[in-house]
Formats: structure tokens, C-alpha cells, sequence
């Protein structure tokens, strides 16, 4: 697929899912449209991840396209009406338009209507499907081997360390598939459920069925963990991922040098080997499992310091450790496939 | 108000919510509709509730009516065809139909216009208000004391405990409340949020709101707990409900000799020592708080049985502990109340 990617005003440090998609995904990434940066091109900004030019608007982008996707999730998730004449031009385009969005492009009238017109697809990443049910409690029973990130907290490194471990274990020959729980993962994957949307006594059973459904795909899946089990707000979600999911694994992500919830300066991080044995003991009457490694997002500290961090959060943890961007994922990919 | 109750072949057993009404509520029940128990009275049936004559439909009513209320909850919460014509007659009589069902009421056509017609309303307790919104984290301040049933199963007697709790407290002079999470609380207390109906991510929010609502009116609040936090399927409630109340205190709820999940026998529940301890290892990061009491459902042991079970079970968590159906729940009261 080829795809452009709309991040205006939001390139790279508030356009997650445009990075995601840069670093991880398959599709050809043929623009990013960020009227701020127009000229500059996105190897200017962010190393290491696929590469193309930045440009003002969808008409400056001349080859075919597939699909325009909304790669910047504003707080809120709202849409933003400086965005409409850009989703205008790419359904005109017969372009498909791709969102992670609260706000959900199949209910706005004009896009429905060019839509249908030009044969273009609205995918609202986030909508969850319709027939949801709740959970079997039997994702145990999957034949592949299941891991899945756990964080201290939001953004603390669970779609990244997720992605990373995948490839690593790629590369290594095994076949590794991700689950994907949240938008960003889902634009990357072109798969998945956005657990938050889900109403809360189905969520459990959407993980459930995206373990059972990747399980007859993969030999491996790492799948994507959402908020953290002592995070005053997201809590919920995190346990039905964590009890959905039934991994025999877990990697718990940090992020060095936090020691309050992100918007939640009033409530403390425990040390992560708590956090860690808080984990193990939620999942334990449901299907056991350990924290056997760990991922720190050291993106604020210097290189020195950083590799200081990740000995003290091995030690902490009493498993091995790495930073999956900064150093990599395949140092700790033995404890992750169980071979350790 | 006046109601009535539809709990077609469902009474009393299968009629959860109709039982609660009956015991807790401060409506006058003026009819119990059950087409196969037409003739026979509620005290036939409950001891220890408000008696109403059983009918064999709505036309059987002669008293003015001020609601009908769905009293029965069949598995899947449907709408069965076969009520269709009392909540037809209640509609045209201008008296309110209250649900709550998973299928709206609202949303059906002939009610929705029927109730138009005739000045009533349609009440779906289990649709979740639209401005919900994510947990500030803030439940923790109010001025209220907050007393949050937990249990180590569904069906462990959370919402009865609560209410119990809340009559216990009020016949001492507490200025107690009730902050109901599921459709029957809702019912009988006129007021609530079923908290798994709501989006996953706003579940704890939703909790939060009621709990900064009531305790602006109330000294003490008792909340009602959801599921169990080792349930493979909605513990993800649970934890939204533990975190989004950020109680004072717990008391921990169980039904005697259950060792597995009800529905998931393959997922055994922790001793209740253990299960204690996983709940406030849970809440400490976030809001510590004790399991203070237990409520032992001993329904299925004989007299004799249901004492010594209620001695074992306050041994193993270290708390005073009762069946507040069976016995009295003012003997917790203390503990619940701080005062010991």
C-alpha cells in the first residue's frame, strides 16, 4: 500500500502513530503532510525509520495513493477542521481515509457521502466491532506462546518494546506476530481492537478473541499492553488485557526517571520490582506468569547514564533489561522466548 | 412512586432485580407480574420484603401506576416478545417503563412513539450518560467516608452487603448512601451508572463522578463493588470500580464453599486470606485502603453450618465478619464504620 500520513502542526513529537507507521509498518510512506515543515523531509527529524519528504497538503502529493492516514491524535481525540479539506481531496482521490479518532470519520456526512462516491473506505481504527462478547477465560489454551508488555505507567514504552521484540524475533527466524491493542499499533498492523473503546465487561473477551485468532497464525505474539495496573485512571483496561490475554510472559516497560503517573503527579510509581510482583500476583490465580525482562525507555538521559539505568532496572526487576530503541531488543530476546 | 413489577416466570429465583426493589427500595410495589404464580402473594415466595399481590398482567392493575419496572434479567438481557404487551398497556396508561436490559427500550419504535403519546418515559438504567469522561484520579478527597464491597466471585453478594450496610448504618443515625454500579442497585436507588456498560476507558471516571456526586450529600458512602479481580472476564470492571472509588475501607464478600469461578470452573478462586491480600496490594499505589470486614453468603449450609463457616472465613481474613441476610450486618458495622 502506499499511504500519506496527516500530522499538521504535530511533526514528530505529538504524531505517535505517523512515527509508528514509519518505523514499523509495511506500507510505502509516499508523504507526511505537516503544513509547519513543508520542504523538510522526515530523516531531517527522526533518524533510523523509513524515510520521505514533508509536504504542505495532499494536492503536493503527485504519485498514486491508497490510502491518507490521520497520524496525530490530538488530546481529546477530536478532529480538527483544518484537517477536512485534506480528507476531502484524498476520498475525491479515491483514496481510503484511515483514523484512530474518538471522533469517527463513517459518521461525518460529507465523508460518508465522498466516500460512497469515489469507492473510498472510511477505517475507523477505533470503533470496535459490533459483535464482541465476553471473555471464555481460555486464552491459555492457544498453541502459540503468548507475551505481553506491561508498563509502569502510560507512554512508557509498551507499543515500541512490543514492535521491537517482533522484529527481533523475526530476524531470529521465529514466527512472531503482534496483537495490537491500541490505534497506533492497529494503523501498523492494519489489525486489531482498540481495547479502551470497548465496553468494559467485553474488553477482556476482544483480547481473548485477537489472541485466538493470531495464535493460529504465529508460533509467537507479543501483544501490546494498554496503561498500567496502578494507574488511578486506566487500571481497567490494563487488568482485562492482562487477564484477556493469558500470557505465559511478561516484559515490564519503564520509562527511567519517572517516578510520578504521567498527569497524576499526585500518585506515586511504585519501584518497579513491586510493580513487578504486583503484576505476577494479579495474573497469578487467573494464568500464572513472570516478569522475566525488562524494557526502559532512557530517551531522556545521556548514553552513559543510560547504560547505567538499565543495570539498575535489571537488578530492580531481577531480569534481564535493555532499551529497545537505544540499544537492542535482542538482548533480551532469549528471556522473552523462554530460552533462558 | 407506585410501580410494578414484570418478572414473567421468573419469580422469585430468577429475579434479581424485582427481589432487590422488594427489600431495599422505597417505592411501593403494588403488583408482582408473573403469569405462572398469578393469585399467589410475594410473601409466599421471600419472607423479610414488601408484600404485592402476584398478577397475571398489567391489566390486572387497578391502581394508579407511576412505573412499570423490568424486574428480570434474562441471560444475553434481551427483550422477550412475550412482555410486549404490558409494557404496551403500562405506556398508554402514561405510567413509565424502567430496564435494564441490555437492549434499550428507548431504542425500540413502537415504545419509543407510545411513550411520546402518552407523556411517559422510557428508563434504560444500563445506557451510560454520553459526557462521561477519563478519571481525574480525585476520588480519594472528598469529605465522605467511602466503604467499597469487593468480592472473590460474581454473585457473592456485593449489592446486598452494600445496601445491607448502607439500612445498618442508617438505623445507628449514619448519614449513609449508596453508590450502586449495576442495573438492580440502580433500580432500587433511583440513580447510578452500570459501569460495565461504559466505554473501558472512562469506566473509572464514571465511578469517580458518582462517588463525587453522592458524597456531597451523604457522610458515608457505600459503593458496590463488580465482579472479582481474579475473574478471568470482568476484572477489568473490578479494578475501574476499586480505583475509580478509591475507597476507605473494603469488606470482602464470598459465598460459602465456592472454590471456583462461577461459569469458569477451571479457574479456582484464591483462599480468602490470599484474595485480601490481592485486593489491597492492588489499591496501595493508587488509594491503600483494608479489607476491614467480610461478608460471607451462607445460603447454601444449614444454621449450624452457616455459623462456623462465618468463624472460619473472619479467621482467614483477619476481620470481623457476618451474613448480613442470614444474621445481622451491624455486627461489621464497627469495622466498617472505622470505629474499631
Amino acid at each position: 500500500m502506499r499511504v500519506a500520513i496527516l500530522v499538521h502542526e504535530g511533526f514528530p513529537d505529538r504524531a505517535k502513530t505517523a512515527v509508528g507507521i514509519l518505523r514499523y509498518g509495511d506500507d510505502e510512506v509516499v508523504a507526511v503532510l505537516d503544513r509547519t515543515r513543508a520542504g523538510e523531509r522526515v530523516r531531517d527529524h527522526v533518524p533510523d525509520v523509513q524515510d520521505a519528504p514533508i509536504v504542505e497538503g495532499i494536492d503536493d502529493v503527485d504519485e498514486p495513493l491508497d490510502a491518507l492516514v490521520v497520524g496525530i491524535a490530538p488530546i481529546g481525540g477530536g478532529f480538527d477542521e483544518t484537517w477536512r479539506p485534506d480528507v476531502r481531496a484524498a476520498l475525491e482521490r479515491g483514496a481510503d481515509v484511515v483514523a484512530g479518532l474518538h471522533y469517527f470519520l463513517a459518521d461525518d456526512d460529507e465523508f460518508a457521502r465522498l466516500a460512497d462516491e469515489h469507492g473510498a473506505e472510511l477505517r475507523d481504527l477505533r470503533r470496535p466491532p459490533d459483535d464482541l462478547a465476553v471473555s471464555d477465560g481460555r486464552a491459555s489454551e492457544v498453541d502459540a506462546e503468548v507475551v505481553l508488555t506491561v508498563g509502569t505507567d502510560c507512554s512508557s514504552g509498551k507499543m515500541t518494546t512490543t514492535f521491537e521484540l517482533a522484529e527481533a524475533a523475526r530476524e531470529r527466524g521465529v514466527d512472531a506476530g503482534v496483537v495490537p491493542t491500541g490505534q497506533t499499533g492497529i494503523a501498523i498492523e492494519n489489525y486489531g481492537i482498540a481495547v479502551d473503546r470497548v465496553v468494559s465487561d467485553f474488553a477482556a473477551g476482544a483480547v481473548e478473541r485477537m489472541v485466538e485468532e493470531r495464535a493460529a497464525e504465529f508460533d509467537v505474539l507479543f501483544v501490546e499492553g494498554q496503561g498500567a495496573v496502578a494507574h488511578p485512571a486506566y487500571s481497567g483496561v490494563t487488568t482485562s488485557v492482562l487477564h484477556g490475554a493469558m500470557p505465559d510472559r511478561l516484559v515490564l516497560c519503564h520509562a527511567a526517571g519517572r517516578d510520578a503517573v504521567h498527569g497524576y503527579e499526585h500518585v506515586p510509581i511504585p519501584p518497579p520490582g513491586e510493580y513487578a510482583a504486583l503484576y505476577e500476583s494479579l495474573v497469578d490465580p487467573v494464568a500464572p506468569a513472570e516478569v522475566i525482562a525488562g524494557s526502559l525507555n532512557t530517551q531522556d538521559l545521556d548514553a552513559d547514564a543510560a547504560g547505567d539505568a538499565v543495570d539498575e532496572y535489571a537488578h530492580a526487576i531481577d531480569a534481564p533489561a535493555t532499551d529497545p530503541v537505544r540499544f537492542d531488543a535482542s538482548e533480551i530476546l532469549p528471556a522473552v522466548l523462554g530460552a533462558e
